[in-house]
């Protein structure tokens, strides 16, 4: 065990603020990485504040951040895919139960024993998992991924959240060459959703309430831009739509994006608001459409991912931050007022 | 043009009575059918009544029925599938526009320009469709199928409506050998949905609110039968099914369906709740879940379930009736006071 600084929140209606925390020793299929940049997710925030409490409550103090990229400093005796120097990235997860049907698929999201980055149940040192607004985290390999080198690395740290997000229903729904994909909302998510679908071949239609953001996501790849609130503009797309990603995580009207769908057409949830959406069965019935919903990637998806962005030389929109910035940040986040998202320089944690 | 008997209704608020409609005389591309039997589906009800005038007012007098089971009278000179004699069967549809994608793809129950067979525009005599509660029905020949002779034709008129209904989501899904599938809510719909799902070998569980339906539920083919409002039943299944058939029109939570669903499980509603459904995202997130809708089937689709039903013997469970009854059997249909589908023999229309 040893001690590592690190940001955290002591409770729900505290500031985060530097603090130091233990991880442990390597075992012998770990790795220790020097966390480079951590991205900042909306979900960190939610956690924080123990907005979540209903599903699962915080435990605190709690060290936020999924969106780790960092240099390998020690790999355990077994670890057989890094080695010290390696630059190595980490997800949301750090840990499933390996045997069930789930994990066998690769498809470690939906693993009912998955691990969670922060506040799960850490079987190592007890208490809960700490996330990377740290200086270094340990994890079985399993759970580290190989960042290309090419990459712009504090771009690079939301493709383990925001990006794979994005990337895998894309992936599973099928959009390639030539199909018609919609994307509901252009923050985090939605930026990458659109770079996503544009290196995949597809038309890229754009939906926001904001006018303004009409060149910005053109300059990211979208062919046309919609404004959902203009109902004549959304009539001229309806039943055109092979696929829509819907990155909303507020309260909207789903159906309005339903009846855009072809037949068959998909629609899928990678943001969830608070509240259950109505859903108008006809709007489902009468073309056949699906509505549905993704959580992030499994481990293999995820390595696919960041290979297809070094081949794509394809990363986040980030504004770099010190940690000392993180409140204001957050504060911001709320206010939508970042393009697209923030990540932090983690050297900042050196000087606390 | 020729004078055909039939029961319609003059408005919405009046009965269904005995009349005298027009029908065309068969083009080169026509078949003449004698109505024999012609199944009552809610929607007969639903359109009757006019209770679906925001979608489509109903236009009167309006002559329902489409699920229509006969014998071939007399066909066009061009006709090559049927020949007099013949017996033959006709859906929902009587008309598509042959050349959209959908209707080349043999699924024309998605066409832009598909005509219904009761209420929609009659190209042919102007005025709207009449349906199959008359002693004929003149149909191109594309839109009329084949019966398998082996079948009982009272309860073979069912399956044009209620059963492909609930055959085409089932395959279109995937329903197979192995596969856990749940029905929810048994009427006219729900117990086509457990013969077919039985006959196709899965699993298959029966979710009712009605205990005194259990029994039933087991002989029509059920393995299991799960009352929706004990949570502690509903629990035991959390996370286990591959496909959910809805078959409830009422409001109803799907919610506590959706969380039956295993990874990457399907819950398919074909009834049409009059009010959108709440559906929370989280259901659809963590399990990769989709909720999606299905309307009727295509005509290669429908020939391919009666050929399915003619090789299990495979029909719906009917109370016959004259068609001197009808208004009394859409009252019992109100109180769901009919296993599970009424059919009219319309040999008794030849007395009014």
């Amino acid at each position: 065990m040893y001690q590592a600084k690190a940001y955290s929140a002591s409770s729900a209606t505290s500031s985060l603020a530097s603090s130091t925390i233990a991880r442990r020793d390597p075992t012998a299929r770990d790795v220790q990485i020097e966390v480079l940049y951590c991205g900042i997710c909306h979900t960190d925030l939610h956690v924080v504040r123990d907005e979540w409490k209903e599903f699962v409550p915080t435990v605190y103090p709690c060290v936020p951040g999924h969106e780790i990229l960092g240099r390998v400093t020690s790999v355990g005796a077994e670890v057989t895919r890094f080695k010290p120097g390696d630059l190595a990235a980490v997800g949301c997860l750090v840990d499933s139960d390996r045997t069930c049907p789930d994990c066998l698929a690769g498809l470690e999201q939906f693993c009912a024993n998955g691990v969670l980055t922060y506040n799960s149940p850490d079987k190592h040192l007890g208490g809960v998992t700490y996330g990377g607004y740290s200086d270094s985290i340990v994890v079985d390999e399993h759970f580290a991924v190989h960042v290309p080198s090419n990459l712009n690395l504090a771009g690079a740290a939301p493709l383990l959240c925001a990006g794979i997000t994005t990337y895998s229903p894309m992936r599973h729904w099928g959009v390639t060459k030539g199909k018609k994909v919609g994307v509901v909302g252009l923050g985090g998510l939605g930026h990458m959703a659109v770079k996503f679908a544009h290196a995949f071949g597809a038309h890229v239609v754009v939906f926001t309430t904001s006018p303004h953001k009409k060149d910005d996501a053109l300059r990211l790849g979208a062919n046309e831009v919609v404004l959902s609130r203009n109902a004549d503009e959304m009539k001229k797309h309806a039943g055109s739509f092979d696929f829509i990603l819907d990155a909303v995580a507020a309260s909207h009207d789903v159906n309005a994006y339903l009846q855009l769908l072809r037949r068959d057409g998909a629609m899928t949830l990678v943001g969830a608001p608070e509240k259950p959406l109505p859903v108008a069965a006809f709007n489902l019935i009468l073309g056949r459409r699906s509505l549905s919903g993704s959580p992030i990637g499994g481990l293999p998806e995820t390595q696919e991912m960041l290979d297809f962005c070094g081949e794509h030389n394809l990363t986040a929109d980030v504004e770099i931050i010190p940690i000392q910035k993180v409140n204001e940040a957050y504060d911001r986040l709320l206010n939508s007022d970042v393009k697209y998202r923030f990540t932090i320089d983690m050297a900042s944690l050196k000087s606390e």
